[in-house]
């Protein structure tokens, strides 16, 4: 395996204790019961890359492994692989009976070495339709894989959305060599051009060049040194510009070009490594940016994606291609690189084991084992977290493709130092939680200060390259302190804290509907009902401010009601109480809930039985799994029974199927509307009513979604920095109804 | 100035010496009074281009002269310009008024140099266009500028005929960097590309790489290397081809791409000099040809000139570059170099001296003062003399773009021995005439055996090197010999044997025509004159084995006839006499005439007197300056009034201007018919009979020529070698009468 200092391109490896931990009997792709696509392998002139599935007892989908080694340790790689396949397997499918894909120019060359050494079957791919498949696969299913750079921007790195048309585009996969591939749909593509300027030629020129002993080694020299010392530019021939042509003094006339110049006795010791490096850089990544471009322009494509490992995230480079492609396109096309740059390949063989039949499972991006980046990257590659189910898209997004869950990107350096310490702050409490959750067993303690470390270490690396993870948001930051918590075996550390508070809830809800139902008059119901939400709203573990009120006994259900503020931009109450009371019912409603306890049992459910009393259908869309205190819909459904146990409205509701409760399949304490679960949005084809509860879920994201049908966006603001950056102030309420109008939905 | 190892891109470098000798008084451009523009000088990143026009008291016209210099040198360039300006000046024009034109880079970042130290006026001309206009003028006046180069081929370097259409073309100059020009007519083009990997990169790498000291030792490195150590291909990835993407086992996949897989410790040691510098080679010859295919194909242009200093001949250079182009334009288009590939830009700012009301005069390249060339190139530099005239295309070619002068080129390995072991036998009696002609001065014997070494040493590196000098020719041979010989002040050795052949001959003729005349038998007579003609043709100096009869004293006139064989082939004397006897005479005649003595004036004066009897016009076309035994026009002009002085025909026509004696522009033993003077294919216009006479002009050249009249090649094999090639015998003679058929011009 690459050494230590090249851990930003291991992407979330395992180490060799997790293999040895792994139930490799699960090793399975889901969907598949022989023949299946554990292991693919990519084999390169300068790098072998290992993508592999992995299971493990405490998550419900598998995981997707991205490795690599130096190809010529191919036996590390082989050992690895052995290991992978070998150790604790108990399966029913015999290793013998096992099939590796494996592509790129070593799957010929090692093939009797993999296949004699594994005992298995190899089955080779073709690299180029790999590499393809790979990027199709990655582009369309992994958010914040593509991104532009320029480091003339305020933010150098920006992230690309989807484009509803992907073909057709070129694809310049930098390995050892160069290849380009113009690919016009996902089964046709041409190699139309390359260059043997590669990756390799970088590498070799400097292992002889310079003292570097690998290649990251150079790439941090080459940020040290200044090409003018070796390059001779064109003011250096002209003494300034040349406009005639359109060259600048500054503009790069002859790589090297300084170097004759000087005698001979004096050339090896004058030029700077540093220098030499990153001239050596300039020149390769400008050579192979003009030769895309200029492929780019003969066949007239738009889109220049950048693959392999050659660019490891490396700004310099780049930045250097991203120049060269403006430059020579005057600006009309922008260079496009991906997270995952040298895994295409390997990928794309991955995916070749899925029968045609079968569909690919929808993958979060999971950084929390990413090893610690090194200096020259920026980007990072987390392992693919597999969910149990396919996730699509929810079907009454007004503008999916101008649809960004994100209320707000912490572009902001203030804003984002502000969040950064902020969840820095909370971080000890967190771990406290953790230590105490299922009480104190042998490694617990260990495991909790790791999960401190670890999440401090990723805060650390943001605070110096905050894009590392894809754009850095609030969901984001709370994603991956989720994502921590759950690698570290802490997949529920609110369990006993939500226990109690549902239990306490409950306790109380009979009384309260009791209440509801003696109020005669129906504006004044509705008034209370959506108290009851806003104040149930504000119980909410994940705020650190709701927490210290309630470590002070300061708030119970009461007072909460009456710290809400209801600033009249934020409300469209009256709208909503108008069309609820004098308009005709609506069909089904789909709620999107937010926190256990009184959040979903005095404000949710009341406020869901006064619909299902409307003749509305109900669909409650809770967490598929856990995140911090928010409830799931595992935890619903136990709870549903019990309330239908006392209430008759939600009996007959709950038996008839006019009460559901579905989840989202998401884990995150945020919600994006784009990745659901399939279950989900197809039960909502025919929701008339939207309603978004809680901070996570209508404020730091949502807040701007627009739907095809009418919408509520209900919740407590309990971040002052959010509140403040919206007009608000702390715990004041939103009660966004909006109307759509149909045919014509609104704009964001 | 350049050391001696570079001696092939110095040019026709006059040496120091040579400066001083010089009669600068004269360096002026004919036609100019003032602002002439003596010197051009293209400062590169690398290297200074100096393009000189100087005169020499022996030469009627100038002479343009190639010198280049490091530019890191700079002041060397400047010192030797000085020399060239002030060295024995004594002209009208004073050297303050002077203008020196100076393009490239350093024009502007040398400007105050130059001015100051030279004490003139420094001209900046724009680079771009300068390497055009240079570009534009060499094709098509320099004869064999242009070249293909394939080593695949038998005959690696092919040259190209200048097309009927130039335009439109893409340049590629490769100088320190390079600049890729897409030029679509004498006046508009545009720079739409180039790529700082140019000879500075390749020059700048080797010298950190190799212990070469300059560029040529580090090209002769490359030749003894193999990339193959140094790169990795695309079968040391896969194991062999990559068929599906058409690539073989043997392409490069990775320039270096073998070197950071050797451990660290080792690299340095463990990788040759020479196979990096080959490598290094490759990748940037490939690297440009690529870049050049991929612009001519957005551009859709069929034509690409490599030009510049990086180039210099060198086979491996080219052969790359020609292989890059063949191989992206899959066989479509052909990588055409010059060889005065350095000197576009100081050849296009010495043109812009010369006023648009000026004409530019036609030049022949002289190679005799081309210094060694180099085991790097291919190609040598002459300098380019002027020719009093201009030289313009025989008007009356039935196809100009399919003419050849040369009846066949050299290509076989055996005929070019053959030929070049005749001319070196030969020397020795030639250096002998050479003592004898102006008697034994001072510096004679010097110069007599100097021609012979110089010749013997072009002789021998064109064993080496055939095409060297251009395509290899029995013309080129003999124009080598005869320019050796002006070299080195030998302007005219023949002269003596000239005036006493002329002067027997003189004295036969009475007698000669008093016999014709008395002829009544028209068809006998005209038997008798083109007997006369053959024999006459016979007596040539330049032929060794007629030189061997002659010594013998075996040779008269009237052997001479009986010793002439007519194989039936290449006699259609029965056709000739018909036309002439029986047909309306000929409007106007031209004779292309051969030897002097015996051969114009017992053979064709009378031939000529008779078509005058006939009422035709007669041009008689003689050599403008001396070569061999060939009358020159000059002599013509004195023999014509003597022979008048006894025949009344003769002295009517010479009178009426019905007998006209003109140069053709040349001073060769053979004929290049699109290159005349002006004055002779002005006269030429309406001429409907041409006749060519002698070896030199109807066998080694024209035999294959075609007419838009009829005509008449006349003469004798005189070498057995060429009468073997074409399937005759040694005196066999050709009376090739061919009608014309107008309209439908005969294809060769």
């Amino acid at each position: 395996m690459i050494n230590n200092h090249n851990l930003n391109v291991r992407g979330a490896a395992i180490s060799e204790d997790d293999v040895e931990k792994q139930e490799t009997r699960d090793i399975l792709f889901p969907h598949q019961l022989e023949d299946v696509a554990q292991i693919a392998v990519d084999i390169g002139g300068s790098l072998a890359k290992v993508v592999y599935f992995s299971r493990t007892p405490d998550s419900p989908g598998g995981r997707m492994n991205f490795v690599k080694f130096e190809t010529q340790h191919i036996n590390d790689c082989v050992d690895f692989i052995h290991k992978v396949l070998y150790t604790g397997y108990h399966g029913q499918i015999p290793v013998e009976k096992r099939v590796i894909k494996a592509t790129g120019g070593g799957a010929h060359k090692y093939y009797e070495l993999f296949k004699e050494k594994l005992g298995v079957t190899m089955q080779r791919e073709d690299e180029m339709e790999c590499l393809i498949t790979g990027l199709n696969f990655l582009v369309r299913q992994i958010p914040y894989e593509v991104f532009t750079y320029d480091e003339r921007r305020a933010e150098s790195m920006q992230f690309e959305s989807t484009p509803s048309e992907l073909f057709p585009y070129l694809l310049v996969n930098i390995g050892s060599g160069v290849s380009i591939l113009k690919v016009t749909s996902d089964e046709t593509y041409e190699r139309i051009s390359g260059t043997s300027l590669g990756g390799g030629t970088l590498w070799g020129l400097l292992s002889l060049l310079t003292e570097a002993k690998d290649y990251d080694e150079m790439l941090e020299l080459s940020k040290l040194g200044d090409n003018k010392n070796v390059d001779m530019l064109v003011g250096d021939i002209y003494g300034g510009d040349y406009p005639k042509i359109g060259l600048k003094g500054s503009a790069i006339a002859s790589s090297f070009g300084k170097v004759f110049k000087t005698p001979p006795e004096e050339r090896k010791s004058k030029f700077k490594q540093e220098d030499i490096s990153r001239s050596l850089l300039y020149l390769v990544s400008n050579n192979i940016g003009q030769i895309a471009y200029l492929n780019a322009q003969a066949h007239g494509i738009q889109r220049i994606y950048f693959s392999g490992f050659f660019i490891r995230g490396h700004p310099i480079t780049m930045n250097t291609l991203s120049y060269a492609i403006n430059f020579w396109s005057k600006g009309k096309i922008m260079a496009m690189f991906l997270r995952h740059e040298g895994y295409l390949g390997a990928m794309g063989a991955f995916l070749r084991h899925v029968p045609q039949r079968g569909r690919i499972q929808s993958f979060t991006e999971n950084f929390t084992r990413v090893d610690k980046i090194s200096g020259s990257s920026l980007g990072a590659v987390g392992a693919l977290d597999e969910f149990p189910t396919h996730l699509t898209v929810f079907p009454l997004l007004a503008d999916v493709s101008r649809y960004k869950p994100d209320t707000t990107d912490l572009k902001d350096p203030k804003l984002q130092q502000y969040w950064i310490d902020l969840l820095d702050r909370n971080l000890g409490d967190l771990a406290d939680m953790a230590l105490q959750w299922r009480g104190n067993f042998a490694d617990t303690r260990t495991r909790a200060s790791s999960f401190e470390a670890m999440y401090r270490e990723h805060l650390q690396a943001l605070r110096r390259e905050p894009n590392m993870y894809g754009a850095l948001t609030i969901r984001s930051l709370l994603d991956l302190r989720e994502q921590c918590l759950r690698e570290m075996g802490f997949t529920d550390i609110f369990e006993n804290v939500k226990k109690q508070e549902n239990a306490a809830a409950l306790e109380g809800l009979p009384k309260l509907l009791k209440r509801l139902d003696a109020m005669e008059d129906e504006g004044k119901k509705l008034d209370n009902l959506i108290d009851n939400v806003l104040a149930g709203n504000m119980y909410d573990w994940g705020s650190t401010s709701v927490q210290e009120m309630l470590k002070k006994g300061e708030l119970d259900f009461d007072t909460a009601k009456e710290t809400v503020g209801h600033p009249q931009q934020f409300s469209q109450l009256a709208q909503l109480k108008q069309r609820l009371v004098e308009g005709s019912p609506y069909r089904k409603a789909v709620i999107f809930v937010d926190n256990s306890g009184a959040d979903i049992i005095l404000g949710i459910i009341p406020f869901a039985r006064y619909l299902l009393g409307k003749g509305t259908t109900v669909v409650l869309a809770a967490n598929t799994s856990p995140s911090v205190n928010d409830i799931t819909v595992h935890e619903l459904r136990g709870i549903l029974p019990v309330i239908a146990g006392f209430d008759p409205v939600i009996r007959s509701a709950w038996a008839e199927q006019r009460l559901l409760a579905l989840g989202t399949g998401s884990a995150s304490p945020c919600l994006d509307l784009t990745r659901l679960s399939d279950e989900l949005t197809t039960e909502c084809r025919d929701v008339d009513f939207v309603v978004v509860e809680g901070m996570g879920r209508a404020i730091h994201t949502n807040f701007y979604a627009r739907f095809r049908v009418d919408s509520l966006k209900i919740g407590v603001f309990k971040n002052p920095q959010v509140a403040k950056q919206l007009g608000a102030n702390m715990y004041d309420a939103i009660v966004l109804y909006e109307v759509a109008t149909p045919g014509s939905p609104k704009k964001v």
